[in-house]
């Protein structure tokens, strides 16, 4: 089945990782970088588990004006010092188009998060890039709405695009989103974008992670990205969703299982 | 993982199957019975590969009026006669409390349809019967709510509910509705009764539901109901989103492969 | 503009009140009737400030199995008496159709309520009545699904349909539902039935019921149903949205204003 | 009762016009300008009518990319000529904060559409401004993301903030969106910002702008934003939804009835 599904996709090149091939990619870390010692042991951690890429926020879009909204330019200097130390690729949020200069040499691929899906200014930016572009679906997108975005990328030249479903808003208050699957299938099939899924924010508890990473992986996504914090207690944003180091290894196990059932290797 | 989740569920006996306990329990059938001969075909074909129980509507609830509302009576003769050369059991809809009498002696569990998950009165009545209901869930309610449905059955003394999961109504119409997985999860951890998905309906669309059937084996379901028909593009009801007895097959060869992994056989 | 909203409304005669012509029709009354003094004192309260006729639940659906359902029938003295001194007809919720024939003789119109939009066999023996129905649209069902239930009750002979608006569920959660006016202008102008707004549900909070009656006036609709009970605070079911009588005759004031400049007078 | 509504709000003066005080303020104009003559025929023909501000697209974000996005700067010239022949105020929308400088000498106020409701940096800059800002609610927005976006723009020093409910994505699909006078009701109780609406997005369909129009008085709005075209069958964005100068005058006539009956003056 995941065979028909894979087809259509046409892989996306992210650095030294391919994503939307017969592999599948797990891309991991803290959802905000805070200081140089949680992203170095974050990074380091969830690398040797079978992590290929990293993620890191530096700008986040915050409800609140009043909220943390990230080190910005001060983590500048992390980065750099954790991805020379690793040898791993970045992927991180782009908010605004005046960030791109001060992020493009730091980052493997640009993240547009589910608030900027609909900002086109910003699109077209990425559009002229030639890095690749993760495109989250924004919370109240249409699929439709979502594959039209990304051709405000790929008609500016830029094809390497990769969509991220990260649950939608619903009526639903149990769970932060409802993670929909559905469209994961549906894209998978009628696109040429890798997908890959984002089940931290798409369930908000940390305990529901790993079985909604699992069926990500069984509906036929070519990847998961997820929040893993190495104190989720004390983290600055979104801790309640974050998995520890020691959650995330247990994840890894079980899910390198299910990826066998499919004969998908960790990319 | 699912070992965890599995460990708060208590299991339930559908008539010589056990849904909630370490086997994963396929019900297949057509969504509403038409013939004799088109549910023989069906039964026989869903239990050859290893589906455990069968389902087939006779009343059916359409949003038309002038709709096939399902063969009513007429099917009784023919239910009886496939289940006794099978001797597998039924799951069928109850629509109306003054059915329970002439449904009673078909069915090895009672189905309430989406539509019905808050019709209190007909709740209260299945909950004095002595054989199990499989509650699906509003297709615009609360989780919450669809744990408080569940106890009007259980405040009545029958405690062998199912919930299952089928699919919410959500602003995408790209889908037939928004399958909401992250609810399996969330019940499974925090409830004591099976759950099971209907990807069928859930995502409305024939090649996606063996994707979401895989996806629900992996979130911790307990079981899948799937919609099969001989000859779905001639299917009074539902024929779009019912698999062929041919994509039935395909999609168990898979399922098991899966189920291999989470270390769930087939119950 | 109302004026081309009505020329499509084919009115409804409810007792002596008629819906959907030239007048605006003000139903009020409890949720739920609790005692002998609490519906009369209401009763009186509301007709002597212009309303046309009472609302007042005998069999309540209730999310929790042990909420308050309802008096049942030790309401039918009460409602006796009260109706008898007060001259007034009453609309009052069906929810099973075995509760048809001690209903039928208290009420000048059924109510079916938006849990049971769905319940087609009600609607079927709502049908078969020869007094109105007032059909209140499902909580999440489209406009067309309710079109489409009224049919149910047309088809089988009873065309005295008055469709209910009373808020849809959403995403939002500031108030309790979305009242969805939109749909109110949309089926005046497509569908013959006379259209009322239950602000009550519709918004959930009691300072907010009378702007949002007044915004229903102003949309085109051909009445309100409102909640009103003499000590809110007291009551039993839903005392959050419920009006007082001092809040009701403030309401009534501004409302006669708007229907002057609307054209159309209280019926 | 909306004096009691009245009583919240703080007024905002755009130009020489007053909004959020006793006066109810109508804003009309073209989706796009387009050219010349079309800006200067329907500003010229809503003013006669009793509009007090101008609206007018500029840039314009839509689903497609290859749709029309607006004249962007070969309009400035256009809307010099007719704000000086008209003496009338511009509201137009900026979607990119490099648009500022630019924007900043042509509109009295600017104003943030839905899909950047959540482009905080976006609103930090409108924060930096000495200019009204319109802050159109995210069509999929809670009312509490809405009033601390609104926050953005204060903090920074910028309190001349109006709100504008525009209509929520919901399940239902018979009207573009679903207009939610709900939470007009609820921020005018409890915000200090004034709110208007905006019939035309909210419903999607002319013939239904000018009931939600009035429904928008009555539930207490401070204004309206109504899109008006002299040909809406040659509008090269959302002819659909946009009212002809005849209608425009329709509508204001029943208008002006309603806002007598709510004592609130045209401002």
């Amino acid at each position: 089945m995941e065979t028909q599904l894979l087809k259509n996709t046409r892989p996306v090149q992210v650095g030294n990782v391919s994503i939307g091939g017969p592999g599948f990619c797990v891309i991991a870390g803290p959802c905000s970088i805070e200081s140089e010692d949680q992203f170095r042991t974050t990074a380091k951690g969830v690398l040797a588990e079978g992590a290929s890429l990293l993620r890191g926020g530096i700008w986040k879009l915050r409800t609140r004006a009043d909220a943390f909204q990230g080190l910005g330019p001060e983590s500048f200097g992390i980065i750099k010092n954790v991805l020379l130390e690793t040898s791993a690729g970045l992927v991180s949020e782009i908010t605004d188009p005046r960030q791109m200069d001060s992020l493009y040499p730091l980052v493997s691929m640009f993240q547009v998060g589910s608030r900027n899906m609909h900002n086109y200014e910003l699109l077209k930016e990425l559009g002229k890039q030639d890095k690749p572009v993760l495109l989250k679906r924004g919370f109240a997108a249409l699929v439709d709405e979502w594959l039209k975005a990304a051709e405000y990328i790929t008609k500016q030249g830029n094809d390497s695009v990769i969509l991220c479903e990260r649950g939608i808003r619903t009526f639903e208050t149990a769970t932060r989103n409802t993670l929909d699957l559905n469209a994961v299938a549906f894209v998978k099939e009628r696109s040429p974008f890798p997908v890959i899924v984002d089940p931290s924010h798409g369930v908000g508890i940390r305990s529901l992670v790993a079985p909604l990473a699992f069926a990500s992986a069984a509906v036929g996504a070519d990847g998961v990205i997820v929040e893993v914090h190495p104190e989720p207690e004390k983290a600055l944003s979104d801790g309640f969703q974050a998995l520890t180091l020691n959650d995330f290894r247990q994840m890894m196990v079980q899910l390198k299982k299910i990826l066998g059932a499919l004969d998908r290797p960790l990319t």
